[in-house]
């Protein structure tokens, strides 16, 4: 299930506002067309928006290619990209990535920067569903036959290049042969949970019962919860973790009733520049959001509302990290800067 | 704001599925309708349940009031009326104490029975507005000019026969002259918080903000939030607390940090019989309401959900229960106990 690919001449991006209804393919020719879509979420997730964003500069590359000032426009193109949305690292991470793909060949024709960076951009694709499925191997190793997990929002196979980050270490259980359910939130005020993860996990077979997210702590209470398992779309170099706002409520509950809770995501998540979550600009979406759902407005008009579109779980509340290069348990501060260290 | 009142020959309900949409009073002769319009949530809320079920009860009496096995009919319909739902003890409070006015006058002309039906479901409708008004100004006296309060659910105006339990709090507070701002958690799945809660605040000139249920905590991290106030469907002898899904985490979270949690309540839904909130019947009401949001499906065909209507919020996450009696403070076994001795 590739949310996120490149054919021929074009990106192709499911249409994830449109799931689970209508399962839409969307071609994309144009970059300046995959920043909106980034920001209304037809493709959402830190690793699948990495994916998208190395594409969206490639499309620029080849567009610009016979232009007198390339460099210039390329270097623009991949400004506005990079700011599509303000919380994802991997957003940045792969621009940032393509563009030194860019400075490195920068002084050869440019027929070889643009292929070059097409090459960098597939490499990003391919990593990312090898990071996954790496995620999910290492990951499989905390979960026993039998247990439950909550999830929060959607990071599965929709939110990367293929198999997911949270949703892939329950793919690597159950790909062991243990049998794993799922409670799915389902993540106000978009839906992600209801909408993407009750699908994915539907499709592979997987048993998902969605509640509503202030039902999460009662599960917990009644000990139908054996481990909580999210995404992330930024981890600070103390192990604080930026994902979909709710997550914070479930890190406190999880850790009250003596629940691990996981985070489960690529290593290019760990931003070892951003010192704690204290320093995570948090995107403040439009209030429409939480005033309704699917254009059906439910609050009375008149009203203020907030909406944040992350929180930030902080570092004492999570048990271990699961990344692409194994489990890291705390203290975080030590151990990432030692993951990163190795490399 | 009467949610609930007789006129004439009939009850008068607002009917709250509707709102805040569009302000549509129903009226009913026939106690048979208001057994699902008390399932179905036209009328909401454990005090405004109690005073539309003593009429209910009123209204079978007068429908029966020339039949020959009147008693019989009665008694029949009383026990419908009080199994419509089985958490709000108001429900069978209101439904007990009309038949024990029966039990009282049964000796006597049917008649005369049903003239004092009608007074005793009269005074269960002005002894709740009085109520409401003196859990607002017990409750008032907990908070501080400038205060921001968390509530969850409707425990307003709308859920009572006026003024309200939780939102009586709040309004005591405004009438003695404090700044208090409210943030409304949604309340999903129906939402009570978006559609009711704001309406009847706004509708009041009190400052409101809308949240999602899963941004509360975030919320209190930030220090937002000075104190959190929900209504009750239910007590039970040590303290333990049945409301609306969402209030046990709300409760969890507001404990972890250091917020005070208050429960606001009329002392009929103290149940001194129920000695802990294990005994306390959960509603699980139809998962389709999981499924959507305001009458749109959101999830894929095929999968669960869990759609408990309440949790329980222990004893040990409550600051307080303020009553119209006064404020109750922990041990809440002694001192609840101590409250109905003195009565």
């Amino acid at each position: 299930m590739k949310p996120v690919y490149f054919e021929d001449d074009h990106l192709v991006l499911i249409d994830q506002t449109r799931l689970p209804g209508e399962l839409v393919y969307e071609n994309y020719t144009d970059y300046r067309d995959i920043i909106p879509a980034i920001k209304q979420l037809v493709v959402r997730g830190a690793p699948a928006i990495g994916v998208a964003a190395a594409y969206a500069v490639y499309l620029a590359a080849e567009e610009f290619r016979n232009e007198p000032d390339f460099d210039q426009k390329l270097k623009d193109a991949a400004a506005e990209i990079r700011q599509a949305r303000p919380t994802a690292v991997n957003l940045m991470w792969a621009v940032d990535r393509m563009m030194k793909v860019y400075d490195e060949y920068k002084s050869l024709p440019v027929a070889k920067i643009v292929e070059e960076l097409k090459t960098c951009a597939d490499a990003i694709d391919e990593e990312d569903i090898e990071m996954c499925r790496s995620i999910g191997r290492h990951g499989q190793e905390l979960l026993k036959d039998g247990d439950t997990v909550l999830t929060h929002c959607n990071a599965g196979a929709l939110a990367t290049a293929d198999y997911g980050t949270a949703l892939g270490v329950i793919r690597g259980a159950v790909d062991a042969g243990k049998q794993i359910s799922v409670y799915a939130d389902e993540t106000r005020p978009l839906l992600q949970g209801a909408r993407l993860t009750t699908w994915e996990l539907h499709e592979d077979g997987i048993p998902v019962t969605l509640i509503t997210d202030n039902m999460a702590g009662w599960m917990m209470k009644q000990g139908k919860i054996d481990a909580v398992i999210t995404g992330a779309d930024r981890i600070a170099a103390n192990g604080d973790a930026a994902n979909k706002i709710g997550t914070y409520s479930v890190s406190v509950l999880a850790k009250y009733h003596g629940i691990p809770m996981y985070i489960a995501a690529p290593s290019s998540t760990i931003d070892m520049k951003t010192p704690s979550g204290d320093d995570i600009v948090i995107e403040e979406r439009n209030p429409e959001e939480v005033f309704g759902f699917g254009g059906v407005r439910t609050a009375p008009e008149g009203i203020r509302a907030e909406n944040p579109a992350f929180d930030v779980s902080p570092h004492e509340n999570i048990t271990a990290i699961i990344t692409e290069k194994g489990v890291i348990y705390p203290p975080f501060d030590e151990n990432l800067r030692r993951l990163f260290d190795q490399n």
